[in-house]
């Protein structure tokens, strides 16, 4: 949209499509979708277009195709590298009011919804079945957003990323065509792999329309614990060894002593200010899960542990995943003014207590800047969060400090994005993680897919 | 290689390429190679070859897309949908010498093996380290035919699907490209998943040379049980009980009357002449299995249960489960001289019942033809097995009794094939499945990964 007179044509030509209240270019709107929860640069779009039907998506696409105009996929605008800013202008697509639950499958343990249903707003009216949507990213995502980016959260050590608990997608194409992909079957073995494809690809190569996915019934019982630690190696050393000994925690964090303080500081919590390990236990009997805990503590007092509460109540448990949940918010709002960046890579299980000890070390060279490590240990998964200031040389330092994060992770066999995706700000890993013919292979199929190149541009490829 | 000229040609070119050893064109090499375990007609290859290294997967790529030689992968011939017969002549490539296990991560529960392996044979060798395969097909297949086909079996109900099993893909493109895709991170969100796309795509978009897989330790405690039913209906329904109670059997079988007479007679097994339910239970502790055993046994008697065994030893289990994995050759090897179709169809859990019921209905109809239901009752997936003459009169019968039971599974919500693959015999049924978009983005995608069509035509699309 070049000139005001493109920009006004698109505006009567969306106007028309989709009902005049379904559009807008005020600042405010455009401002609301110019940036995400990571510290990109914002980016306006020309305009916000909240469609209210697949259809409606379908005749969108092929309109900005044969106009060549951007077209971004919007959530809840959780994520948290840049995913969804739209970086050359043109269509944000929020879904927002596309977010109905279009059938529950109680018996089947699915559901099928609409992408721009929050995660937490759906899990609350499945609980009504006993039943839960288990990837659960901190912040209150959307379930589009969490497909395009292959969401993932404490709970996917036990039930698995947002990849493995999508059944079926319906998809818009570039060219305004609707995909269906997949099936109701859990068991699917019927040609390419399409869901998966889509599934992760950030908006570049359709938009989600429509997603079915599996459930987990609510567990019967539930147990927690927390363990502190003598240095965050020893706690990485430990989740290692619950991890080898096939104990199976639905969720097993790593905590770093700086968070644990900022936890405390925040939440009236009374944490061991030391490195923590927070753990959930889901099982079908009450008898089994004292077991794993007696186990767990084993091996932990194995490792140097020095402090293991375990059998916390339900309430505590729910303050310590709010906790946990809200921790990115807490570290952010007690540094204003500063820029942040998190950091997401991710390891083979064997390799997280090095990949721990280089990040430690690595970040007490950039001291006095504040940095905090914690992660989805138990997947291998860690994150550093860093806060800096303008100056170009901070800049830099965090630069290369995730540059060097990486390179270390992918050594180690890892990826540098276990869970954020690759958005803006790791284009420029690509190459290294994948090499040249993946790449390649990428590129075509984005090329493939999306000829013009308007879904979500300047995104993933580099 | 449409002369005898070209077929030396191509002949001497390959035993340059790889050594006189590798390269056969015997009629005992090629009629090995014209047929898998399906009663799909046999098609002579004009040669085999037996790489030894991805480089000469490479360059045999490279030489046949050159000059358009059919290229099929081979790995232990025991697919059940005509999947790697070559049709179309040209090259098969055996990969039974490249068969290494080429690093075991026992710490991380992961293998890195080259494709001609054989999953039981791999198995034996992780065994020593506590750790297996998963997905387990009745046939000792390859773990690079498992691959291409997303291979699954009685186990995966717990531990997933090959699909779910599999972390990296060094893959051989047509062009002779070699493609490097995943980590060793279980948790994954770095730009388009091609692993998941060249799984399970039957070698027509790219030749697995290596895999790196995910392993599970061998359970603590394992404890099985048998329960037998008034009616198919009757265990069908248990079935779905069993799954909506939560508690997570590691294998659920439903094997009906005529299929348990079968193992009676070909095992000298004393299992209750009616239809059963065989079931596997995997748990940390034997407190929790007693649990999940008796909530089981309250299940099926409600279900109308009239024999509920469990309990079962070790060598008891074993007999057990080698009698089921056998049980498609016990079926093949009392029928001499007869030809047989083996159907696949999977549905949700919950229209499990009315699958059953439907296909039982329609198989009396097809009497005095002997006919069998078997199937991985818990994913949803059931097979039904027929034996039929070579009148036109009998296959016409069959096929038509496929189309019905296909269509009504996709009424379900379900699909044409929970495990088999496409193949040969599925083409047809991939429009209705997929429908017209979502097949033409399938077409697409293998236009642009092998524009030649060399890999493994014929298969897959229709």
């Amino acid at each position: 949209m070049r000139t005001m007179t493109d920009q006004n044509a698109v505006l009567d030509t969306l106007k028309t499509m989709l009902g005049a209240e379904h559009v807008s270019d005020r600042n405010s709107d455009r401002e609301h979708h110019s940036r995400d929860q990571s510290a990109h640069a914002a980016h306006l779009p020309d305009v916000v277009v909240w469609p209210e039907s697949t259809d409606q998506v379908s005749r969108l696409a092929a309109y900005a195709n044969e106009h060549g105009i951007p077209l971004t996929g919007w959530g809840a605008g959780s994520s948290l590298e840049g995913n969804p800013i739209p970086v050359w202008g043109g269509i944000v697509v929020d879904f927002n009011r596309m977010n109905r639950i279009l059938e529950v499958y109680a018996e089947d343990f699915q559901v099928r919804v609409q992408p721009g249903i929050l995660y937490k707003d759906m899990n609350q009216v499945l609980a009504k079945y006993g039943l839960f949507f288990a990837p659960d990213p901190g912040a209150n995502a959307s379930i589009g957003g969490m497909v395009a980016n292959n969401a993932a959260g404490t709970r996917t050590l036990k039930y698995g990323a947002t990849r493995e608990n999508v059944l079926a997608l319906e998809i818009v194409l570039a060219s305004g065509d609707v995909l269906h992909t997949g099936s109701r079957s859990v068991k699917q073995s019927a040609g390419y792999d399409l869901t998966h494809l889509f599934l992760g690809s950030e908006g570049t190569l359709g938009l989600v329309t429509e997603a079915t996915l599996r459930l987990a019934p609510v567990p019967e019982y539930v147990s927690a614990a927390i363990a502190s630690f003598p240095s965050t190696e020893a706690a990485a050393q430990a989740v290692f060894e619950i991890m080898g000994a096939g104990l199976s925690p639905a969720a097993l964090e790593l905590v770093n002593t700086a968070a644990v303080m900022a936890i405390n500081q925040a939440e009236q919590f009374g944490l061991v200010e030391a490195p923590n390990l927070f753990l959930e236990f889901h099982g079908a009997s009450e008898a089994s899960l004292t077991d794993v805990l007696r186990m767990t503590e084993m091996i932990c007092t194995e490792a140097g542990c020095q402090n293991y509460q375990s059998g916390l109540g339900r309430e505590a448990r729910i303050h310590l995943w709010q906790a946990r949940h809200r921790l990115a918010d807490i570290l952010i709002g007690s540094h204003p003014g500063l820029q942040y960046a998190i950091t997401d890579v991710a390891v083979p299980i064997s390799k997280y207590p090095a990949l721990v000890a280089e990040a430690q070390q690595a970040l007490q060279t950039l001291r006095p800047m504040d940095s905090y490590i914690v992660g989805h240990a138990g997947d291998g998964n860690m994150h550093t969060t860093l806060f800096f200031n303008e100056s170009a040389e901070q800049r830099a330092l965090v630069e290369a400090f995730n540059d060097q994060l990486v390179e270390h992770a992918l050594r180690l066999g890892g990826t540098c994005t276990g869970e954020h995706g690759i958005g803006i700000g790791k284009r420029k890993y690509m190459q290294l993680e994948h090499g040249q013919a993946a790449l390649q292979t990428m590129q075509q199929i984005k090329h493939l897919l999306d000829p013009q190149g308007i879904l979500n541009p300047g995104k993933i490829l580099p």
